[in-house]
């Protein structure tokens, strides 16, 4: 397999988002977004989705010039409507609208209607740890996972993300979606011919425990994490990103893969950003988060265990490792580019 | 068994904290907190606890008469020195406080340092919600909890809790701890004679899964929800709540029951509050709460399945219940209210 360099392909995406039409500091934006989270090695999230996002675009659900508009403002927080642009671009704008207004208030919070599928939300709390602040980004998704009590698919597996800036450790950075187990963990399975997967990652169509990972996603659905709980954030996620923000909301919301692309799919985000600086001095909060993070780091090992690693630390050595001599995609990303090289008649020999 | 009526409960707890020599609206406050927590059905943070936080008053680790004092605060947030008053006190300061914050700016953050065992973060959580805001209450605790790759007790298993207001609905509220399990879950299998549990509640001494209930807590430690999803929200609870407080992190934090009482615990709290009406009209705001509550709740039901409960709705059954015809308390609860009836010379009898 040949190893991509990430300025190959970024420079390939913003190609095959000019030729849809995108404004060229949109198509960049949108390839910084999706390439960094290939180097961290978030493949599921990172530039395979650009095909289907592009496919939406000429169907006309998502909008390729759109702006994303402030609709409403206050000292601490604000609401965009993302006018169906693609979400890289309106998710981008929100926090760095969450990180203009915390730097005046201290905290902000920001929440964007009319967005789509925002692919990794770590890459958005990101954006506040750069300028030295908490990071959350969170958004709602059509519904894919069960509920305590319940059957069938009832609310998304809302992605959630924190970041943390810290001084001469790397940030904190954790990126989840609240189901037991992602989507694509069950398609591995499936993918490695394994019969059965444990009980708590699926519910079968009567809402009982299944290990079977061929009954999804047809005859099955997502469990939340850690039951009750998972259940419960992801309604505060619900709430923050799309009850607030005026998006869709659950069954509101529509596939971005599955659904007519030339429909808006209705997700809604949520920013929030919190200004370290204005309450602590930023050296004494930088020292007291790399001293919690070496103290973790140290702690006494599992038997068996070499290392205990800090939410995002595999992120950052495997983004070193990209920058440093390329990544190898897997198939089904190098799929995916394929055709969006076919779609928009682009070269793509240099990825086969 | 008696049963105990919440009027007669709190007016016993408010006379143990007058003889402890707290001042009147104090010993309302955290009456109002312990009690509630147990109509809620929650008892094993509500006033069986006030035993031992009145033996830490009397040792001189928590002080009957200090004042919570803001000492430093911008637009939309605030931190809070507790100095070590009863943290039912300064939680309820805390978040007062970020409802003031949050009523001018939009969204408040206040974190609280020199705090204490807060007992159950969903009461911080409804101070907002009776306000029409959103709220969000969280703590740091002393470690109690191993984290991937780990062994013995690293981090706490720091509770988190929010509460969303709605309409005709009541409001949503979640309040958990982030460990697979709480500890009470553990003893209860101990005290019910059962000789295993489920191998992703504990680890043991080598940090290897055990279903072995009777290490608890000696020889094994709790473990997070959902892997590393619930050590990465534990750590974004100990940044929020203490490393941007200025609280203790971590080993810091001593443990309220175990540790001398006549020294400080260091924990720290953090309390957010988003004010709804700011963002979109209210009414509209409670018009989409219920209506996601109902599509919640009337889902499909699982096999075996009577009813999809939203977070919250077991609790507030439970206190509508207390406050008809009283609640019958666990012999645990009891047990320590007699001691503490003891401790300051009360009369039990009524308890009994």
């Amino acid at each position: 397999m040949a190893r991509v360099l990430p300025d190959q392909l970024h420079a390939f995406c913003v190609e095959a988002m000019r030729k849809a039409g995108m404004r060229e500091r949109d198509t960049r934006t949108t390839a910084d977004v999706l390439v960094t989270t290939d180097t961290w090695g978030i493949t599921t999230h990172g530039t395979k989705s650009l095909r289907q996002y592009l496919t939406r675009v000429r169907a006309g659900g998502l909008s390729p010039l759109a702006v994303p508009e402030v609709v409403r403002e206050g000292p601490s927080w604000a609401v965009v409507d993302g006018h169906d642009a693609i979400a890289m671009v309106s998710s981008c704008a929100g926090m760095e609208l969450a990180v203009r207004k915390a730097a005046a208030a201290g905290v902000a919070y920001v929440g964007v209607k009319n967005s789509c599928h925002f692919g990794a939300a770590g890459y958005y709390a990101m954006i506040a740890a750069r300028h030295d602040m908490i990071g959350l980004a969170m958004s709602n998704a059509d519904p894919n996972m069960v509920v305590p009590g319940g059957k069938g698919k009832i609310v998304g597996n809302n992605p959630f993300a924190y970041a943390v800036p810290a001084g001469a450790e790397r940030p904190l950075m954790l990126d989840i979606a609240l189901s037991a187990v992602a989507a694509g963990k069950i398609h591995a399975a499936t993918t490695l011919g394994k019969r059965t997967i444990p009980e708590n990652w699926l519910v079968d169509a009567d809402g009982l425990p299944t290990s079977d990972p061929d009954m999804y996603p047809l005859r099955a659905c997502l469990v939340p994490m850690a039951g009750h709980k998972g259940y419960g954030l992801a309604l505060l996620v619900e709430v923050l990103a799309a009850v607030l923000s005026g998006a869709g909301v659950t069954r509101e919301v529509k596939s971005w893969m599955l659904d007519d692309p030339s429909k808006p799919t209705f997700h809604g985000a949520a920013f929030l950003a919190v200004d370290v600086g204005a309450l602590m001095p930023i050296g004494e909060f930088k020292a007291r988060m790399d001293r919690m993070i070496r103290e973790v780091r140290g702690a006494p090992k599992a038997k068996g265990s070499e290392r205990i690693y800090l939410p995002g630390e595999m992120e950052w050595e495997r983004r070193d490792e990209a920058l440093r001599c390329g990544m190898e995609l897997p198939p089904d990303v190098i799929a995916s580019l394929v055709g969006l090289a076919e779609d928009w008649g682009l070269d793509a020999r240099w990825v086969q």
